[in-house]
């Protein structure tokens, strides 16, 4: 079961070993969507990106007997790099699964954290099944990247965190608009808002074809997307909602928007052009949202969450080219 | 007269209009040059830059009734852009003479703020002879953007905040590497550090060729550069030290360094690739100078100031390239 107690005990047990990542005012979005508009710059958390956090929840809540005989993970890269870095500073090693179409950087980084990196062909071949095969054969720690309650858990503590951020600037309530994958996050933060400040609402947001979490919370039950792949956003390209977030944000989110791939490069090229920060695609998708389904989006303040950075250079040249051809 | 007192009844009065900029912890860094390295990210402050900080001293040290007649700056673009926000701000107009060959944005971004931009010749014209017909002529304010007691008192500011943040990191010594142009930001961070913890040291940053400051370090008087153009660095390339500023870093810097255009792309794509910042050229040359000088500094841990990040895209690409070769 995860809670909001749960949420705040883990905050207090892992806060000391994140970034609190700033809180960051836009002079320039606010004028552009007529409203109070920030940043969170979640793309400077430790390993670039919030998966850090669900990962130190990981090995403060389970059972440290389990974790030390080793860990897996299965992950398009964040939650790999979460999971090799912290299971590092345990001394634990991690085995991570990661689709041999993953980001370059990010292969490069969860090796760098000591990972024994496993492919697998994201068409062909279900990760879970590898998963469930590596699992027990070394008898490994499986963690999920986000349908656990532990995992759910720690990504909340972002939650807290901008609240506790949004006091000192004093706004009381806004739209949070929150990348979505499988979840974890969407509903971390969510459980965090109904415990602290209900005036917060989550927005998950999805790219064009990939919008399994905002037609699931529409019909109230939770389907797949057709596609597998054909975004740049790698990092939340899941099939189906998770189960425990599909739970969560049925009852706690407002409806969720959708984005193109296009919008998310023009969303990109803004957060380097006015921000100077440094966003992958599935992270600034939550910008191209804020830009594009604007009619939407009623509240009078919102929250932009950039999820991470990790993102390979050819595709940040992309946006980079939008600059130059627009000027 | 600028002196730690002035520096801290500054920082009480400015504080809450500035970004508490992050200070991260760099495990990259770290591992490569051996001893704990931490970047200071103010490549996030408002407008882009440290110089806004310098800005809001102005505008709350100053004579207001002086102000509001407008006020007057020259600048290659972050002083041009902290000076126009400020005013913007506080319902006065700006004037701000840049150079022709200042990077696109920086001219855009300071047009944006509603200020009246005057453009000069960086080799044939004097910004300063230009500066005083113009502050005559239309009894303008002129803020200067170094030598001048309450942009380095605001400049300052930065000072404290790190000794407050390295102290919550329980780091009580480090060697603190900050770019040079006139000064301001070293010799107000030195002051600062003066006055709060002496075992904080300033190593000023500059590109080859235009290392006025350190060689007048290293020669107890003032010189100055011959060249007056051909390095990336551009908010950096000023002929010779401040006065002012001079005189502080004289009592109070360890020896400058310096670096190649070269190995400031290669730490912008190093900031780019393991912290997800965008860092202009004048604000990484002091990761720069730490890769590559790495033999003339000492302490066990290492402090790098980002001070901005206002870069063209066509740079910044420069940067990116040279990740896509290595690889």
């Amino acid at each position: 079961m995860v809670d909001f107690s749960l949420i705040s005990d883990t905050y207090d047990k892992i806060h000391q070993h994140l970034v609190e990542t700033p809180l960051l005012e836009s002079p320039f979005l606010s004028k552009r969507l007529n409203k109070r508009v920030f940043i969170k710059a979640e793309c400077l958390q430790k390993t670039g990106s919030f998966k850090y956090r669900g990962s130190w929840s990981s090995f403060v809540n389970n059972d440290f007997e389990d974790l030390k005989k080793g860990v897996l993970a299965y992950s398009s890269g964040n939650h790999a790099q979460g999971i090799a870095a912290v299971a590092n500073q345990h001394k634990i090693q991690a085995t991570i699964i990661m689709p041999k179409d993953a980001p370059r950087l990010k292969i490069k980084n969860t090796q760098s954290y000591g990972a024994n990196v496993v492919f697998y062909d994201r068409i062909k071949e279900s990760r879970e099944e590898i998963g469930e095969r590596l699992q027990k054969e070394k008898n490994l720690k499986l963690i999920r990247p986000y349908d656990d309650p532990f995992v759910i858990a720690g990504q909340g503590s972002l939650g807290i965190e901008l609240i506790n951020q949004a006091k000192r600037m004093k706004l009381d309530a806004a739209d949070v608009l929150v990348c979505c994958g499988g979840g974890g996050l969407a509903s971390g933060i969510s459980l965090a808002f109904q415990g602290l400040n209900e005036n917060f609402k989550v927005r998950t947001c999805e790219p064009e074809n990939f919008d399994d979490m905002a037609r699931s919370l529409k019909q109230k039950s939770r389907i797949t997307n057709k596609a597998m792949d054909g975004s740049i956003c790698d990092a939340i390209l899941t099939p189906t909602p998770g189960e425990l977030t599909f739970e969560i944000l049925e009852k706690y989110a407002a409806p969720g928007l959708v984005a193109s791939d296009e919008q998310v490069l023009e969303a990109m090229s803004l957060l380097f052009l006015h921000h100077n920060l440094v966003v992958e695609p599935g992270g600034a998708i939550s910008l191209a949202a804020a830009l594009h389904q604007h009619g939407k989006i009623h509240s009078d303040a919102l929250i932009i969450v950039c999820t991470g950075g990790n993102v390979d250079p050819v595709i940040f040249s992309r946006a980079l080219d939008l600059i130059d051809s627009k000027d």
